[in-house]
């Protein structure tokens, strides 16, 4: 084992294996993204040319200014903006429209950081249940909404849904939800922390007032890093600058805005962003191609007899939950690594990023493997079931 | 010009000039903080070995968790957390501390961040005057206090004071100031961006509640990242586990901290942090010789005829305010290029860093320059002081 400092081993899985790690595949860096680390790593290494009016995304030298509007015009929204982490995308939104007493809309598969930029805001989450697949319906939205507004006297003030979520990697009816939201005049914030980097997505054509999406996630881009889009509507209210002035020296900070905490995402994480940017781009049209690649592994993966596939099929995600309780789990139970017996079994193979010890339900993300990385992929888990007894069709 | 990513150019300045840049010199990173940025960089590569209770602050491999403690020893508190930014963790306890209708003290040389996060909470900046030598005392504070109990017939919710400020560097009385705190029972968050990781700064020692650094400004690191800390007391009520139910699946998220989000700040720029924490508790030690170095420069520096210091003196810290408009700036104002003659001259000696443009008041920061370079530095400026005319003494 290598180390960097101290007891900190150098980290090469990504060079090393195959990760099918549910959340790291997509926020693999570039290479350019990782020339933009060694680059600008230094501290404030994004102020050398900042001038007036003196704030990050204003910046030209390096195109900082230009990127936030290539960004908008990407996601199809009015201003962007670069956040550390999509959870300070929320945090900004919710706290500027909601607070004590107020109701926020929520998926019922709603990440954690969702349930918390609420309580944060001093608001209280309501969740919309899942139809039958698994999937959060625009009807049910509306449901929830007049739940909602005979417990309390009032309309939600926000919606917040994932356009796919963490845990099935289903796609959700954010079209049919944004329209339930224009019908009833609640901002909808979707939450597209699993799609905005990988697949193309457009915060007009689906109708949403706030697109919040990953870079660590989703963009090629090291953590954290994330970014809030909006429309001319909603920008001046989230996008708010400072009115505060202070009582004694008069002084007013004139552009800096409020929710941002005035300098947006900087350093080296901004750009790595920028730079992997270009190749994010192209790799969102390529996005029917990923999907095929999983769909291919997962029939592989079904031909393991007790296989399963928890998320909806075929898939319109590279994320799948998958259940290997009457498979691989039958195996751990009888195993002396229990369930860590799997783990070895890919390790062996050089595939990492499985759920450590999980032979259940666990997930998996097959993004950006080549078609070589899938076949091996799919004929590894064939072999180890094979090897411990399991039949393979 | 070489570029990274289409119009990204190669960022050097670190490695080919004399940087004195007044936010720079001490976030740029130790060799072992560029190593953990290329290992690291990669999205969610901080989650390989997350396990229960799964909180980034609890990972072992890499020693996150021991370096929350080490952290929270070295800076004499009981509470550690990274965050993205110092003015993440002023928002953190803001927002935890005072809402609407609330007060909160700040300096009269107070951050634009620390104003954001007074405002973002809802609450209001009551700023404390300085005395004749541009200091904030503990004796202003509790003039202030007492107006805005008078103005508001309620006490403050927070003193918010720096250690050292951002405009002339100067140290301010907190030892005096975590005094009156304590009096008042007011609790005092130390802004200590300007002096955690470059000096010896202890928490306990001061009598802080809250102690604020900066790992881009001053701990070796790159952007975004920072360190609140606190103590046993605070702990609770600031770093609050998450209480929200969901209403249908009733999921909560066990000790998810609600301020901080759940999860800390991650990735490379954590690991870069932990990679310079070894050096950085060295290179504090080396505090003294830093001050030698730059009262040395500053004594050269005001050979020159017209030059002044605007910050207290001697220095107690190597951020500095000059004045020089009765000397460079007489030149700037017949030269063609005028305030930017003073940048050209300087960049043809390989120093960069001075705000672009400017020759009357400026500041500059000789952080971890060597010897040799302060005295080419004074020596540069006393040469172009002579080529335009300007008399040394």
């Amino acid at each position: 084992m290598r180390y960097i400092a101290e007891d900190i081993e150098v980290r090469a899985r990504e060079e090393l294996f195959i990760n099918i790690h549910p959340i790291q595949p997509a926020g693999r860096l570039t290479p350019e993204a990782m020339k933009a680390l060694i680059a600008y790593g230094d501290g404030y290494s994004t102020c050398d040319w900042c001038v007036k009016p003196f704030r990050l995304d204003k910046i030209r030298r390096p195109p900082i200014y230009e990127f936030h509007s290539d960004l908008a015009e990407f996601l199809g929204m009015d201003e962007a903006r670069v956040v550390p982490g999509a959870r300070r995308g929320f945090q900004a939104v919710v706290s500027s429209i909601a607070g004590p007493g107020d109701s926020v809309i929520v998926s019922s598969l709603a990440h954690y950081t969702e349930f918390l930029a609420v309580e944060d805001a001093g608001a209280v989450v309501k969740e919309v249940p899942l139809n039958e697949k698994n999937v959060i319906t625009g009807e049910n939205v509306a449901k929830k909404i007049e739940e909602v507004r005979r417990e309390t006297g009032k309309l939600p003030k926000l919606i917040l849904i994932d356009h796919f979520d963490y845990m099935f990697g289903n796609e959700h009816d954010i079209k049919g939800i944004a329209k339930v939201a224009k019908e009833y005049g609640i901002p909808f914030l979707c939450n597209a922390a699993y799609s905005v980097g990988v697949m193309p997505v457009n915060g007009r054509e689906i109708g949403a007032d706030f697109l919040v999406g990953s870079g660590h996630k989703s963009f090629a881009s090291p953590a954290p890093s994330g970014i809030l889009a909006t429309t001319k509507e909603w920008a001046d209210r989230v996008l708010r600058t400072t009115q505060m002035v202070g009582d004694v020296t008069k002084r007013r900070f004139g552009i800096k805005e409020v929710e941002m905490l005035g300098c947006t995402l900087m350093g080296s994480n901004l750009i790595a962003m920028m730079a992997s940017f270009p190749a994010v781009r192209e790799r969102v049209k390529r996005w029917p191609e990923e999907l095929e690649k999983t769909n291919y592994f997962l029939r592989e993966f079904l031909r393991i007899k007790g296989n399963a596939i928890l998320s909806e099929m075929p898939r319109k995600h590279t994320l799948t939950k998958v259940d290997t309780s009457k498979s691989f789990d039958l195996v751990a139970r009888r195993h002396k690594r229990r369930g860590f017996f799997l783990g070895d079994e890919l390790r062996k193979r050089r595939i990492i990023g499985e759920f450590l010890g999980a032979t259940r339900a666990w997930k998996l993300n097959t993004y950006g493997l080549t078609w070589d990385q899938i076949k091996y992929l799919a004929q590894a888990f064939q072999e180890i079931a094979r090897e411990y007894g399991i039949e393979v069709e």
